[in-house]
């Protein structure tokens, strides 16, 4: 295992873009791509094929899907969210080739959320997974949701879960993502299900999708690190991750996730002020976007000089 | 080592006031007191016996410290901070018994927060400590300061930070917290620094003290745990800790600290409504102070079926 590199995959213009009201313009998406591929970020979700009607800013899915297609560097691979058949059709008519599908470990949450039994979505992944034949350059990972905590059934077994992931496992896929799809987990649980699913499973690559719902984020994250996941899902300005309490923020920051790493001196490979100016840039073209990170708001640690003066006005304290 | 319990100090009535600039009422530091204890908080650092030119906001140290003292519940430590041995002298006369000393570990700091060099500091700290042939009851915590970082000198190596703790125990102190005084410290270096002082000096009783300023608070405090660390300092509503940048965090917040552990299934023994009556009822008195947590913003995960409703909102995403 590899101590001093991680992946992060960006999916702010998937899931951070997927619960605004407001349609961000396909020209200001492939921008926003195009940003993020230049930023250094290695793997891109950056739409998801699913209705219109449910979700009408992804109605631009194959024309943005098109263009990423066109103008990804070498080194980047743009995905797609799929939530079925259909959707696994479309991505690959429009040129993309890495697909992620979604399940989730708890059978309530996956009903409320693809209206679906998990057999019924396992079958489902079987079809799209059948595409390989004609389509041998596809990828499918599968993001499982509610991981550490459902927001119908509370806490998930460990064991549960990784009796999914050999279900999974057992259909071929090799990357899996273990979501904290309502914000509830903690290190303990992150290190928990980590280490088993890594020790039991050791051909497949498992990355953790974090929400800092209640600023546990980067601790997970850690705990992750330190359990042996290497590829961690983030949102650049901390965008989308279902922050339905008032004041709850949302995905983990990929800002926050480089500062993290390269603070602990694990590379990313991504520049943190083309992240911010990312950030930057939607939030001046679209203001009712509210980023929320730390580097956004604090930044990273000043160069000496600079703090020097602020740390004079703090005295008789440790 | 007990891995079912942590102790954690509230600081929030000495390092959440101290940068005040309004005077909060020498009742209500006593109220404050007063609920703080009932929270189930071990540890209360309740004052700074300071020059009331430097510190005006602790004018009031000697009043709030007989207070305390007399109201103080078998079972809670009431706790004075003391630059000096005037302070050290004058806490004693109010009958406190249990001091913390700070001292930085680079010198430049030292200087620019006490106007001492170390070497001069620890000169001070023999005196408080000479105290005790006639008060043999009293304790006295050291506080290195600056331990991950330093706005004048950077990174601190661990070995420096070592070498100091080394010269405390020699002195007798047997108490002394690691404190992240710019909060620029992350997970590797806790745990880094946190096991060699363990390892090197495994009759000291180590602490943390973090601050939250780029949102690693509980990341740190989670990697403190991991290394053996079992007492942590928090300020209840995440007051102070010195956030000169816009934006930046504070102390961590106990509440945040609390919900850290418990989730882990650490016990902390404190009970987190009340820490949030705390945080709510100092700031409906004096709205100008600006309490930020996680647990006041958003609070704890909530009972499954109030969450239900909310999930539901979120469509094909993990």
């Amino acid at each position: 295992m590899d101590d001093a590199r991680v992946v992060i995959r960006d999916v702010l213009m998937r899931d951070g873009l997927q619960n605004l009201t407001e349609f961000i313009p396909t020209e200001l998406k492939i921008e926003l791509f195009r940003m993020i591929a230049a930023s250094g970020v290695p793997e891109i979700e950056f739409t998801s094929f699913v209705s219109p009607k449910a979700v009408p800013q992804f109605s631009d899915a194959a024309e943005v899907a098109r263009a990423v297609m066109a103008i990804a560097p070498p080194g980047v691979r743009p995905a797609a969210l799929v939530p079925n058949l259909k959707g696994a059709q479309l991505a690959l008519a429009s040129g993309v080739r890495q697909l992620e599908f979604v399940v989730s470990v708890s059978e309530s949450h996956n009903l409320s959320n693809v209206r679906r039994t998990r057999a019924e979505s396992v079958d489902e992944l079987r079809k799209i997974l059948a595409l390989r034949e004609a389509h041998p350059d596809l990828t499918v990972r599968v993001g499982m949701a509610t991981v550490f905590g459902c927001p119908f059934e509370g806490k998930i077994s460990p064991a549960v879960v990784l009796g999914f992931a050999g279900q999974l496992y057992d259909l071929g896929i090799r990357g899996i993502s273990l979501s904290d799809t309502i914000g509830s987990g903690n290190p303990r649980e992150v290190r928990e299900v980590s280490r088993l699913c890594a020790a039991e499973l050791p051909d497949a690559i498992f990355s953790v999708h974090l929400h800092n719902t209640r600023g546990l984020g980067p601790a997970n994250a850690y705990a992750a690190f330190e359990s042996g996941i290497r590829v961690f899902d983030g949102a650049i300005g901390g965008l989308g991750g279902c922050p339905f309490a008032p004041g709850a923020r949302g995905n983990i920051a990929t800002e926050d996730l480089v500062y993290l790493f390269e603070g602990m001196g694990v590379a990313t490979g991504i520049r943190m002020e083309a992240l911010l100016e990312i950030a930057r840039h939607l939030q001046g073209k679209h203001p009712a976007v509210r980023c929320s990170s730390s580097m956004l708001e604090v930044g990273p640690p000043r160069a000496l000089g600079a703090v020097a003066g602020a740390a004079g006005e703090q005295k008789w304290s440790g």
